[in-house]
């Protein structure tokens, strides 16, 4: 066997020219054969090595080194001129499509031909004659499509197959898919050169492949098929059907036993599940080749934490054997791999799993038609904060625009929802109820079925599998954490959220975002009576009412939580946000009002900003409207009082957003202390809060060591940060994002994986001047990339407390935390050692 | 005379009051006097020293130590009751006005009544008798007033006197004059305390004050005035006409004499003019109080100049005399100090200098009237690009929103046009052609005048002054030139703009943006088209529509600016800033371009921003649509290569606007490098251009090091910048910068005054790593904060070799410069002695 690693380009250069003629004379001394003799030909096998299983990548190319006249030697070693004819056939066939680019399909018609024409059925074995006839048909076919001879020379042959699989590590195919699974820092594929054996030489014979353990269950017991009979490609191809291998038992038993021995060692050997590749020549078994396995994300866990349990790897090995980004798929539905689908059109996959429900475009309808039990999926062209509650409505959310950090992506995604955004091809038309896409129209009220794990809108109900949790993920999960320094909390915003994020092991809340409690029904009217008041007085009387139901909200999740950290960002928004924008719903809130139209349109022309982005929000409304951060304050404390007379303990964070100077923290921190003190008197208790602050605007890195004289902790609010690091919002960066990403400008969407160089310089600059002002800071993220594995690594090594993410994410940081340790330790002890 | 620092509070402490006591003893001894002596009794005045010319702090108090008791003392002194009484009479009521609050017209009054109830003309002198009921009168409206008696005891009233000079730095006047003054760092206000002398004692005896040099126009001659037989408030209050003080040369020759000695002896005492108060008793001068005196922009330089001529101070002091910002007043028009105007409305001063015309609501109109020869002033709620030729057209542009750094701001002071923005009072009406402010309205054609130094709109057309430059301006600047580090560049757009910029000093010019170029009538048309082509093939095709006008643009600024350096940035904006907005200009654009209107609308939907700051724009267009970046390049080299013919010498330095990343800038630098290799190709010519980056989004600073590896030159757009880095919009943060202003978060609007904490941190940080990759990297700033003094004083300091503002604002940057290198020697010299 010779491995020659090379990067690709049509002529290798003459180092490893040098090689394949030193290798090819080991496999010559070794099998006393030699490449091209008539004699005693050796013949090869050619497969590409480390990338095999790329798709794209050229896979094998069997029985190299035939032709005419070392077909005679071929004859004459095993003294059977049909099977030797046969492995001539198969070469060219193989050769001619794989390396010279000639259709199978062309091939194929061949064989058929000559079957038709001699009224033999198809699945009819060929006879020495009918394959002469085929082999000198096909080496016309190659000279007709390629313009010259089928190479005679087996070096020419070896030299171009070579070729073949070095040029196939940079096709279009294998490019996309090492830019899609993020597959980076390869040097290039290798290429194996193997002496053949032949399964295809008799009925004590065949071929096949076995999976140590299950793939798709991670069972303990062996998978796979074989032919009798058979070279590789008869399995692939699907022209027979194989037997599984248990059936090996029965007409091979010696080679089937000698099977299980070897699955065994090749586990012990490699410490993870082997995909092994075997022929068996006259009842002798080789090993073509050996991979670690394939699996789904089920058969990897348990596979894992059943070898750490068997002794083949260790703990920490089992954690780093999972993917984090696998563990999604635990968590969520499926589209059933084996159903028939039409997809009419691709989007953004923005918040994992599948979903089908009747398509519905405005959030009212969505919630009326879910109240009568029906199952929808809300189809908008982008959502806002108004639609919350028909997403809460909806089984899942598709959009024509946006990113993965849009509304409805970050929305759905806390809610473990299905989303795709930015499924660009979609044209809705909400007047007549219904879009179309990839030519067909989907009507109000039709079904339709979203994969928001593969970005797939597909028509109709297409049936989906349950998520499950085996006890080896538990147990997984428990090794993450006592291995992991990183705390990990969720980003929840009411009771439910925050209870099923304790039970996905989140230890807190590092997000509770107040602003969504303000667009329920009843709140919103208050929120807007408080912006239409001219006065001080006035604001506060609005802001009276909201105060009880906050309360209560906070009470929830305080139950919820009960001893564990809640930290509350104080409203955030701009305040237009709570406004109507469409006519009929302005002159509908004119007269619950009791106000001219002209008052609204007058404060939605005063309220509108040309970037709300960098507009008026955040700690901006809290220092020129002091009224509304105190309102909340209160609800905060008096709900942490109440909650204490239930035995709860309450521990609240109050959370300034979108500070970028260290006036106004200790503004707003004086207020916040104000109000807190005056809602304890009221209860005469006191409450063990903190005050801190999100870091979301550059400035607010440069001068965290400010910050951190009276905040009790940051919390990096990723997602704000990354826009106005790069100038990126959002919400238009699609259009430009995806180019960037393509043409490599960046290597990564910046909001999905932390931007390192940019983004991380000034996080981990805020941290080295906020703990050099506050040793005891606690400094969290909780922007989208908490629940980034790539991100949550990032958090860890430059010292973070805690990682916030999504309730879903909740896992996946758990282990990705666990995995930062481990990683670190290991370049550790590799840099000691 | 006693000097007290304190920085009020009702009680001055302990310290405070014995240093009273210690420089009264001190006074008592010299004067030979006793305050509160029967006998011979110590007056004094107490007025607030270093402060003194603040509005709204207290200023002077006479006679203080006059009671009854006192009185007498004072009568048998100077043998004159009538004298003592006026005394007496004066010091209760300024005492009563100013320490005790009680309304000034409430004496005066008692005065009017007594005269009237005798018949007597109000400009007839009081006698004894009147005055003595008058003081008598005088303590009853002071018991009645205060519910208190007048203060019998001189202690107490020296107390008084001092806690009210104290007081009355905290007063709302002088705080917000000290604000808008921009006065910092001052520990507080002293307090004077001096004997007494008398300049109401009799026909030898006077009162007056006078500048050593005309405060108005800087000449070398005694200016100011004088009244005989008075005290220092006569002056002021206007009951008294005062004489010119050259008419005292008759009247009083040796004290007129005295004082041009004493006036020359002071200049060379304070090198500075000198505002003088003085009293003459009987025959003999006092000088009460000098400081420097106050004068007009032109005053400043000349007497600056003329000093260091005449050797009173050096250049270098010359240079620093002169505020920056003074020289803003010697370049535009301004209003007549003594013309008569109704203020209906006040904005922010957004571009200097005041213009009148007839009000126009449509940059259409105002260019349509302005055609006819009318005077026009465009009046919009806010401008966009579409404005630029109304703009153009107007003498002035006055908007109801947006904040000094908007649109119409930076347009107006590139163009050197007096502009008001954000004049939030205004109510447009557009359709109906009108605006009111202030209950009045003003219809489309009426005259207003508008003064953009001071924020002022006036109704009708008020009489403007003419700029003027002296000699010694040219002398001041050539100084400064001499001695500052940092070059000056104009931001200027066209050909015109640049021969202005280079009449004021400019050393080429650091931004000329090429977008203005693409709204000229025809052009806009071509850019359109590009917009709604489909193919690459299609957007070349009207590009190359544009090229030939671009190229001539540039020839005329290449003209202008021969041999010296032109920064072009590549097209910033995002496109959909091309579109029309208005239903009718679309409909009308179909017509046009033969496509429907809803092709447009498409374009419009799909380009429509929520963000548009952080949208498509600058270098990211460049990299999704490489063919506009290049013919801009090619049409920049084309002119060059032109320009060289006509013997020309063109630097362009191509400049990639919105970097974020260094693949972003090599990946352009390669597609300029080939396009300007082309255009050269054409000609068979060499141009000298060279590349580089604007420096606008904060992660360019963090990465800067990279940037430089490639760049030839890095220009901070420090608006930008500072939008990105503090979060906030321009066009938005006007809601909430006022506020944080005026609560303190802010001292100061940072789109003004370079945020040197934050967005100067990044500027720092950007130049160090820059220079350790690249030491020769030309590094400037082209934002707004390029004509800001303190902006450019940090620009020296952080080391950068230019700076860029629009051609209005260089010789304040000159100077500014200037000033920046001498200041820094100071400090440098003081650290070292």
């Amino acid at each position: 066997m010779c491995d020659l690693y090379y990067k690709s380009n049509r002529q290798y250069p003459k180092e490893v020219h040098e090689q394949v003629e030193q290798k090819l004379r080991d496999l010559e001394v070794k099998s006393g054969k030699r490449l091209g003799s008539k004699e005693n030909p050796l013949l090869v096998s050619v497969r590409s090595g480390a990338a095999a299983s790329m798709p794209g990548m050229m896979d094998t190319i069997l029985n190299l080194g035939l032709n005419d006249d070392t077909l005679k030697g071929l004859v004459k070693q095993t003294n059977n001129e049909r099977f030797a004819l046969d492995c001539y056939r198969r070469f060219i066939q193989m050769f001619g499509n794989v390396v010279l680019k000639i259709s199978h399909d062309k091939f194929e018609n061949i064989i058929e031909q000559s079957k038709r024409l001699k009224g033999m059925k198809l699945d009819t074995e060929l006879n020495v004659d009918d394959l002469k006839k085929i082999t000198d048909r096909y080496k016309i076919l190659v000279k007709s499509e390629t313009g010259r001879y089928f190479p005679e020379d087996p070096k020419t042959q070896l030299r171009m197959a070579i070729d073949a699989v070095f040029d196939s590590w940079n096709n279009d195919r294998a490019a996309a898919y090492r830019r899609i699974h993020d597959i980076k820092g390869l040097a290039g594929t290798a290429v194996n050169v193997q002496e053949m054996v032949f399964g295809n030489i008799g009925e004590d014979s065949g071929t096949g492949v076995a999976f140590t353990r299950n793939p798709a269950t991670g069972d303990k017991k062996i998978f796979g098929e074989f032919l009798i009979n058979a070279q590789g490609e008869d399995v692939v191809a699907g022209i027979r059907t194989p037997e599984p291998i248990e059936k090996m038992e029965a007409v091979m038993p010696k080679a089937y036993e000698q099977i299980l021995g070897i699955k065994d060692r090749l586990e012990r050997h490699y410490k993870d599940m082997q995909d092994i590749e075997f022929t068996i020549e006259k009842g002798r078994l080789f090993i073509l080749q050996t991979r670690n396995g394939k699996r789904t994300a089920n058969a990897a866990v348990k596979a894992a934490v059943d070898m750490a349990k068997e002794g083949l790897i260790t703990e920490e090995e089992a954690i780093l054997r999972i993917e984090p980004s696998q563990v999604d798929m635990l968590l969520h539905k499926s589209v059933d791999p084996n159903a028939k689908s039409t997809v009419i059109a691709r989007g953004l996959a923005a918040s994992p799993g599948a979903a089908s429900g009747e398509a519905y475009f405005s959030a009212a309808k969505a919630k009326g038609m879910a109240e009568e039990g029906r199952s929808v999926i809300l189809v908008r062209n982008e959502t806002s904060p108004e639609d919350i509650e028909g997403m809460h409505s909806a089984q899942g959310i598709l959009t024509a625009r946006g990113g993965v950090t849009s509304h409805a992506a970050v929305v759905s995604r806390g809610m473990g929802k299905p989303c795709i955004v930015g499924a660009e091809s979609l044209a809705i038309d909400e007047n007549s109820g219904s879009f179309s896409a990839d030519g067909m129209t989907v009507r109000e009220g039709e079904m339709i079925t979203i994969d928001g794990t593969s970005g797939a809108v597909m028509l109709g109900e297409i049936p989906l599998t349950e998520p499950e949790f085996g006890e080896e993920f538990g147990t997984l999960m428990k090794w993450a954490d006592s291995v992991r320094m990183l705390k990990v909390r969720a980003n929840a915003d009411t009771p439910e959220d925050a209870g099923r994020a304790r039970e996905l092991g989140a230890e807190g809340i590092g997000l509770c975002r107040t602003e969504h409690m303000f667009f329920e029904q009843g709140r919103i009217r208050a929120m807007r009576e408080m912006m239409l008041a001219d006065t001080t007085r006035g604001r506060k009387k609005a802001l009276e009412k909201l105060l009880p139901m906050q309360k209560s909200d906070f009470k929830g999740i305080f139950r919820a939580m009960n001893g564990f950290p809640v930290n509350i960002r104080l409203l955030d928004p701009p305040l237009h946000e709570f406004l109507p924008k469409e006519k009929e719903e302005i002159s509908k809130l004119a007269y619950d009002m009791e106000v001219s139209e002209e008052k609204i349109n007058e404060l939605l022309e005063t309220t509108r900003e040309f970037n709300p982005m960098l507009g008026f929000r955040g700690c901006r409304l809290g220092v020129v409207y002091p009224e509304i951060f105190e309102m909340q304050v209160m609800a905060i404390i008096e709900a942490a009082c109440e909650c204490a007379d239930e035995g709860v303990t309450a521990i609240p964070e109050i959370m300034i957003p979108l500070t970028g100077t260290a006036k106004e923290f200790e503004l707003l921190h004086g207020n916040i202390n104000k109000a807190a003190e005056e809602a304890m008197g009221l209860y005469s208790k006191k409450i063990n809060y903190s005050i801190g602050t999100m870091i979301e605007v550059p400035r607010a890195c440069l001068v965290a060591d400010k910050l951190a004289e009276n905040a009790k902790f940051l919390s990096f609010g990723t997602n704000d940060l990354t826009q106005m690091t790069f100038g990126y919002s959002r919400d238009d960066s699609g259009r430009f994002l995806k180019a960037y990403v393509e043409k490599g400008v960046l290597e990564k969407d910046p909001f999905v994986a932390i931007d390192t160089e940019g983004v991380g310089y000034l996080m981990k600059l805020a941290v080295v001047k906020a703990r050099n002002t506050n040793m005891h800071i606690k400094i969290g993220v909780c922007g989208e990339h908490g629940g980034d594995p790539d991100s949550v690594e990032f958090c860890h090594k430059i010292g973070l407390d805690y990682v916030s993410c999504s309730p879903y994410r909740v896992p996946i940081a758990r282990l990705a935390a666990a995995q930062a340790v481990l990683k670190e330790q290991k370049i550790r002890e590799s840099s000691t050692a």
